[in-house]
């Protein structure tokens, strides 16, 4: 809530939540809608939502507002329902999953919440009045708390308003493991046909400076107007609120813990430039077009699978404790190349892939340097790697790797088939080879 | 070995290996000294280091050769004395432990292996003969069989070497686990006095197009003139073979898997560009100093720490392994701001990190999204970690706080005193706090 002081003032002027101001503040003069305060720290800013889809936050004090016309509906209220279409207007479905693009601020304890729903998203962005929207609440979980039965679910309900009048699909999702849901979407709906987008935002909602707005809006633009029928991710591609990427749901990564350019794609271009007035511009050629094709969905995932990072001094039990529990694949994340421990015998990985992979349980091999491939002949360790039964897995990112071992398992229980599967390209998570030196 | 082509014709010419010679090919020139050739692939291609200290290689087919004056002694025999001293040049010392840049490649199985010292490094590189170099072959390992063990060798090397004529010293090193033994080094030396430079390659030291020239003539220089007290990491700053740049050595990472600008600073500035001409440009003026004050080893470590990383999915009985193993101490690579799964009982690690705490066992939380720092109190399940028992580490990366652990266990039983030293910077590896958000 707004300071006393401003509430008195705004209460003078006759100034409601969701009118149009104009405000003075030090020299700089800032037009846009007032938007409702649930912001921590000073209780004297006030929040204006400016043309450009931005908030700013501007002392209120010397301040001078003027009350310009028009004014914008604008609640937290939960409105699940279809909102009431209009002729001539693009329909894109929104699924909200939680995570900060849908959170608040607790004002007891300033931590941050997910308790809004897609409807009470897009009323805090008037922008995405212009398009028709059903909007969906599946779960509000903050994107930690996210585990394979909760990729289920969401898959279960992007199948669904694939199947609507929709042009594309939206779903919101806290950006911690946002990476890991693509990939799982990816792997899970077969044969896709409109666009899949996934965003969420670094900062939530009701901050003045979220990237929350730009960040939805871009994504309606990409899921409504785009030709890639694949699984994206639509997030700020630069530390300013110019653009965003549509990065591959398969080949991008969370790389910054705060940052609004948090996502980057790796080892593959970002699939295109999405602006808030709804330019695209591709930058990869490469991707699936829409199409008419009947899209399916396949989400049987093996849960028994690690994902397992090495470092100079790791304990090679650490392999045993999963062997006990009947995990079924290992995903490890080497040094370089896809390197482990491997000459000296008590700290060797060597013997443990051995024992998997004779066991009929597949290792695959990634690289914890994130950007490259890993490749099974360069070195003579590698060879050894191989020869022991390890599986390179190209330029596919960890974390994919592990969501497609999980994915591959469930529908293979031989070894070999496993790994031609795992080796050939799905959701463009592999890329052909490339050499491995410049 | 160059083919039977290359050799009767350098014999006809009366060429040896170590001549500096004139190649004219496909209309361009080329002056250099020929190298010997041990390069996998076509061995009609003549191996010429060119005076920039890059080697290139050219198709002999073709090609017009010219027999310049001087000669250059080029050997891969085994010199581990110390070399013969001129009065006036700066005297370096070079301990080798491996790595690709010792390594050569093997003719029946293409694969790479360590099999050079220092001395042997510094005789294929003759611009080092401007500096007096002390040489030693400490081992020759590749660095995914780096061991903590390793660790202290290297120190206790170093050690003697700062209380020798040199400047500073270079160590020669495998990259793929190089910036964690930067790490290591960083805490273990204490009251440093001179530069410690550590070095690699990403391509053999026998390949044509080897980066290990330039990294190894910059380390020298960055050791030799720099007035940078500190353990740093001296590679390729660019995909050219421009510049190098020295980075912390607690603020580097490996990002690539073959670039040869594969090392990138995380949170932080590179301490300096360096050229192979020996000029050095500071780019952060944030650095210990060159001085007189006497350095010490403290080089104990406990190694029951583990690194793990979280995603979704990750079974949480993990700790009990390592608890039961009676670990001392763990380094989590959470999500985005250091998050861990939360909420849903089965999934949450929060009880695991109570146990351990309670045990008098810490838990450092890192983030896995590299760039940037993680926070206790942003977000709910932020609050829930840090009243847990976590501490969250910053801005520190999850292989030096892994490094960190390791040392400061060593020296404190107390879980109160371990936090206050992992929350105090030692050697340059925690920035004081900056928001969160920019």
């Amino acid at each position: 809530m707004y300071s006393k002081k401003i509430q008195d003032m705004l209460a003078s002027l006759g100034v409601e939540v969701g009118d149009k101001l104009r405000v003075k503040s030090k020299g700089d003069i800032y037009e846009g809608i007032l938007m409702p305060k649930a912001e921590l720290g000073d209780p004297n800013t006030l929040v204006i939502k400016l043309s450009n889809g931005y908030a700013v936050g501007l002392n209120f004090e010397g301040a001078a507002i003027e009350r310009l016309g028009g004014h914008t509906e604008i609640g937290f209220k939960s409105r699940e329902a279809k909102m009431k279409h209009v002729e001539g207007k693009s329909t894109i479905s929104i699924l909200s999953t939680g995570g900060t693009v849908a959170s608040r601020v607790d004002y007891t304890t300033g931590g941050v919440y997910a308790s809004y729903n897609a409807s009470d998203l897009v009323s805090t962005v008037p922008e995405l009045g212009q398009f028709n929207i059903n909007s969906k609440f599946l779960f509000g979980i903050m994107s930690e708390d996210m585990t394979p039965e909760h990729w289920r679910e969401i898959a279960k309900g992007v199948l669904k308003e694939l199947k609507s009048d929709a042009e594309g699909v939206v779903v919101t999702h806290g950006t911690d493991t946002m990476h890991f849901t693509t990939a799982a979407l990816s792997f899970m709906l077969k044969n896709l046909n409109k666009p899949i987008v996934l965003t969420g935002s670094q900062r939530s909602s009701d901050r003045g400076s979220s990237d929350s707005f730009i960040n939805l809006l871009c994504a309606a633009h990409f899921a409504s107007k785009s030709d890639v029928a694949e699984v994206s991710l639509v997030m700020h591609g630069s530390p300013n609120d110019d653009f965003c990427y549509a990065h591959r749901g398969t080949k991008v990564r969370k790389l910054h813990t705060s940052k609004r350019d948090a996502f980057k794609s790796v080892n593959d271009d970002p699939i295109a430039k999405v602006f808030p007035n709804g330019k695209i511009e591709l930058v990869n050629k490469n991707y699936r077009k829409r199409s008419d094709s009947e899209v399916s969905l396949d989400d049987k995932l093996e849960e028994k699978v690690a994902l397992i990072k090495v470092y100079p001094g790791i304990n090679p039990e650490i392999f045993d404790f999963y062997l006990e529990k009947k995990f079924r694949g290992f995903v490890i994340e080497g040094t370089g190349l896809g390197h482990v421990p491997t000459t000296i015998e008590k700290d060797s990985l060597i013997p443990k892939i051995k024992e998997a992979t004779k066991a009929g349980i597949p290792v695959c091999i990634t690289s914890q340097c994130i950007f490259g491939r890993v490749h099974e002949f360069v070195y003579a360790n590698l060879r050894k790697e191989f020869e022991a039964g390890a599986i390179f897995c190209g330029d596919m990112l960890p974390e994919v790797a592990y969501v497609k071992l999980m994915h591959v398992l469930a529908h293979s229980k031989n070894m070999e088939e496993a790994k031609k599967m795992m080796l050939t390209n799905i959701a463009g998570e592999l890329n052909e080879r490339t050499p491995v030196f410049e």
